[in-house]
């Protein structure tokens, strides 16, 4: 079976990769991180959209069967132009999934989402969740540092919760209203800061976020997965093939961390885009 | 006359700018920023090297008949290929100015430096300075963060401050020895931290960097500059030609910080390297 391609700015996107294994764990998967040009969050959409044509370029010469955009900013711009190139194959992106989780945890229906400034100022996710509820009470903000927190591995602490809570506290301010009950971590490097980003909101506040759900939606278009009951595992875990536009070294250090096992930067394919 | 060209990664550069027009008040310059591709510290040197010299080529279309290297990353990285490429004009680098004013300024000759990752790994300062001083001791540390404080604008306040400490306490702590007694900003956007990084360390460390100096290598090398006696000042005010490879109004707003006057985003041409 050809493999499921997977593509991000950089190893963000490996949360997304992580969550496909685990209710995919026989198939083969492909996973690309543009670290050439990293990050996507700051960039205009024009260029997000080029870069991520390129990207798909790139894993479709691999023979894909579906293609899953794991950057968040690249889904929330360049989604419908992937479509249109790559009409043959499914392409999934983390916004919708990441709109569905939140929905799903919120019982207020009040929403707080965070991401990168490209993804915030594009207004994907608020209009995803109001897709799905066109009642849902949506605020939103651009947290670009959270971004370079997690690449630093400064993921807890004190300049972690300092800045968690420089962002965080406009959004749940009560100012004698009610706050949002549910966080969607709209960017796939958010959730290395979690436990920070957690004692920044108020403790009953659901801290949600895609990979999971979008996994889901993956193995529901293949048809496979944990639990589908349409294929047999057959005991085989699938392989995943390693490409990286820049930096096999930082690569791996940083990715075992997004990945939570180890990569080693030999098993890094160095490709130009 | 030809312009002067200068680029960098992004508006980091335009520290370096500003201090060359200071100096060289009625030159032309054309200012490139790589916006699409920044940041170059966290890159590896070949990609660095290969980005360098697109950025010198579309320079030199331009007619310049010097070319200024602002970026700390590429100047550590490229210049040797950028001098190769280009041997009909001066390729100027802040790394050997840089070097030279830390030098200038430590009585002890006890020198920190700080940087990028690429910076610093690559260890072009550290080289620099013993070249000046083989006496000189030096110690070096990334600051990776600094770079995304400052493009956020979080140049001063407690998250700021924390971050300069957790860098700079370390090289700072005596441990019953000497300390440093100059700290070199080895990166262009670390002069807007400035006021943080006096903050965290010892109150008679001299903290200094690359701009002026480097500008003054530069009108050394033009024959040109405020109070070089070789050409009279004619009053007029030199241009400016900008050129971006993305997102004009981010560069606008940002580099307007590091300028010190606004810059308009309809001023800002995009180019595609």
């Amino acid at each position: 079976m050809n493999p499921i391609g997977v593509f991000d700015s950089g190893v963000g996107g490996l949360t997304v990769l992580a969550a496909l294994r685990h209710v995919m764990p026989d198939e083969d998967f492909i996973y690309l991180g543009d670290t050439a040009r990293l990050p996507y969050g700051t960039k205009s959409c024009d260029t997000v959209v080029r870069y991520s044509l390129q990207c798909a370029d790139a894993l479709r010469r691999f023979g894909i069967r579906c293609l899953v955009v794991a950057c968040n900013t690249a889904s929330a711009s360049a989604l419908d132009a992937l479509r249109v190139r790559h009409p043959a194959i499914p392409v999934i992106g983390v916004i919708e999934p990441g709109a569905q989780a939140a929905v799903a945890a919120s019982a207020s229906q009040h929403i707080a989402v965070i991401g990168t400034e490209g993804t915030i100022a594009g207004g994907a996710y608020q209009a995803a969740i109001r897709r799905l509820n066109p009642l849902a009470r949506v605020i939103a903000a651009p947290c670009s540092l959270f971004v370079a927190l997690a690449e630093e591995g400064w993921t807890t602490g004190p300049v972690a919760e300092a800045v968690a809570r420089r962002y965080l506290d406009p959004m749940f301010a009560s100012g004698g209203g009610e706050v949002p009950d549910t966080l969607l971590l709209g960017c796939t490097h958010f959730p290395a800061l979690a436990a920070s980003i957690g004692l920044a909101v108020p403790p009953r506040v659901r801290v949600v976020d895609s990979a999971g759900t979008t996994a889901a939606w993956v193995a529901r278009q293949m048809g496979a997965g944990a639990g589908s009951g349409e294929r047999l595992h057959d005991g085989r875990r699938g392989s995943v093939r390693w490409l990286a536009t820049d930096g096999a070294v930082r690569f791996a250090r940083a990715g075992s961390l997004f990945l939570g096992e180890t990569l080693r930067a030999g098993d890094i394919e160095l490709i130009d885009l």
